[in-house]
């Protein structure tokens, strides 16, 4: 089985770039550096501008602090979030690759059960490269890898699957909870490695979180929008769920798949849990309208591009958001903001309803 | 943590029958002796009744072979298959337990990674003594587990979960495949221990096998029914696929769930493929109409006991798959007859929409 692997890291060299939001020296970098090294990184620098980031030499990386994305961006460089580590979907906005790949920079390589490194890069390209299954769920996890199959009853005509979007990777040590989790088991450490991938089916939701991500940028990208969270904002530490929800939204519509589980990162440290109860708050309570409304959500099937999904979906955000409070006012606007922004950075990416005045940059 | 863990196995030992279907002598029950012996067996004997079944001593058992099935039911035998591993239905129907496991007798023993013998048994138990979470996806799997939660982002609301209904099993070895995969692949083994028990979402169709399989027979017992298979019927091996796409529309309108993964048995042997391609053919071809029939399948919400669902959906099998092949009037007239019997022999077990006399048994 070994010889009929591929090795599809070396294959997207060029066609990948890293994304790593910080607001510290990333000597986190030298762990990853056998698998990263040969990938183009794009830092996203929160907080003070004034501050200088030491990347490990070696790298290929640019770095954009909030000065860089207030010139980039002008006005609309108001839908990009201020500290807080949704700043990262900047770095999706001015990549120009086809995958994209992020990771927050307190992870550090997993072992896998034989103690051997793991190349977390590699298993999301061989996530990204192989079908999703969203519309039957296969009992023995991905069709797709050495070893697995399509069982018995698995009809025919859906395993060619469909192509993939994401690749949502987990975490040893320390798991991705809430703050009232965290303040209930504060010694709870994530030890069990489960061998799998599997296709979250069409019609579920699920808790994106944006540790370690990758993800088809030319497919998915106007969609991983992180919201407006941190500076100014009454909410924090939603980013990610919020792009996860509008990006299945419109994976299910698009007929794309998305995967969960491997690779493990190995998370190293749980951030404050005072601190994220105060972030969260306002989300644990907004979450449980947010949910039923994106498990209600459809989209018309006009809506044949992701920004015109995104878009829709801004406009049914502001109808029935709004109620819940304001802040979904601002936040619906801000996704437009967001659209506009990509598609002048993206000038070719695809149709935007002509909402963009196609100026470009 | 393990302090916390609970021994359910010995809890159920009065509320929980084995039931397994076979044609040979129950040898394989040796290595499951451990496990098996505090528990009651039903045993179906397939095919010749006048054969002798050897079954090993110490085991505390019932056997019924087709004589049997025939005087117990009378007419109403007709929905019970013969010469397919489907006749394994009418253990549950004569059990008086609440919850069931089935397996089949060329599954044995398999082991964990750590080389431990794994207690098949005790993990379904615990699969179907705690609940299931049908409506948001847990990345990090069973949140129940030792070790596991909610991730963040997952609505507090909906952490209390649904009663578990089915809690279905994996195997090593030789994986479930159909008669096509077998032919391409007659080398493959599942060698992948996959450390993960998860909740199929709503909505999610499954192809559910009956090979290592338990069930809240309370709950869902006169959904569970394996169909018209074998001797005088144009296919086998659909019946416990037939049974999960049922039992999953009625669990999904009744607000239960199902599990899947954790525990593994150890699959000795591959059926012939030749064989199974002339039993499965004309379901190779059904599937095709049945997914989307089942995917598109709402019960009204009258519908509030399994057996009203269970007839409700047998009207939609008779109107809606008639037409692509005869054989499924037949079957949903077998649904009716199922539910006829099984209200029979547990004459308090719920309104079955007043369709039997309640002459009972």
């Amino acid at each position: 089985m070994a010889a009929a692997s591929v090795k599809p890291a070396l294959l997207l060299k060029d066609e990948l770039d890293i994304v790593i939001p910080t607001i510290r020296n990333l000597d986190f970098l030298e762990m990853w550096r056998p698998f990263f090294e040969p990938y183009h990184l794009i830092i996203v620098q929160d907080g003070d501008p004034s501050k200088t980031i030491k990347v490990p030499e070696g790298f290929d990386y640019e770095l954009y602090n909030r000065n860089d994305i207030n010139r980039i961006l002008g006005p609309k460089a108001s839908c990009i979030s201020f500290k807080d580590s949704a700043c990262r979907c900047f770095g999706y906005m001015v990549s120009k690759k086809k995958y994209i790949f992020t990771i927050d920079d307190d992870c550090f390589v997993a072992k896998d059960p034989s103690g051997k490194d793991i190349n977390a890069l590699e298993q999301h390209i061989e996530n990204l490269l192989t079908p999703s299954t969203p519309f039957f769920f296969n009992t023995l996890y991905d069709p797709y890898r050495d070893g697995a199959d399509f069982v018995r009853g698995y009809p025919f005509s859906l395993r060619e699957g469909v192509p993939t979007a994401v690749s949502h990777g987990l975490w040893l040590n320390i798991p991705d909870y809430d703050a009232p989790t965290q303040l209930v088991k504060p010694r709870e450490r994530n030890t069990r490695y489960v061998d799998a991938v599997l296709t979250v089916p069409k019609g579920t939701l699920f808790p994106m979180c944006g540790m370690n991500l990758a993800f088809n940028r030319e497919l998915i990208g106007p969609a991983m929008y992180f919201g407006l969270m941190g500076d100014g904002q009454p909410i924090g530490r939603y980013d990610d769920m919020w792009a996860g929800w509008c990006m299945k939204v419109i994976c299910d519509h698009l007929g794309w798949g998305v995967k969960t589980g491997l690779p493990y990162i190995w998370h190293s440290k749980a951030s404050n849990p005072f601190v994220n109860l105060k972030k969260e708050y306002s989300g644990i309570y907004w979450q449980e309208e947010l949910i039923p409304f994106f498990q209600a959500a459809t989209l018309p099937k006009e809506c044949t591009t992701v920004q015109q999904c995104y878009l829709e979906l801004s406009k049914q955000v502001k109808a029935k958001l709004g109620k819940v409070d304001p802040y979904f006012l601002k936040l619906a606007d801000a996704m437009i903001t967001w659209i506009e922004a990509w598609d002048e950075l993206n000038p070719s990416a695809g149709d935007s309803a002509n909402l963009t005045n196609g100026s470009g940059k």
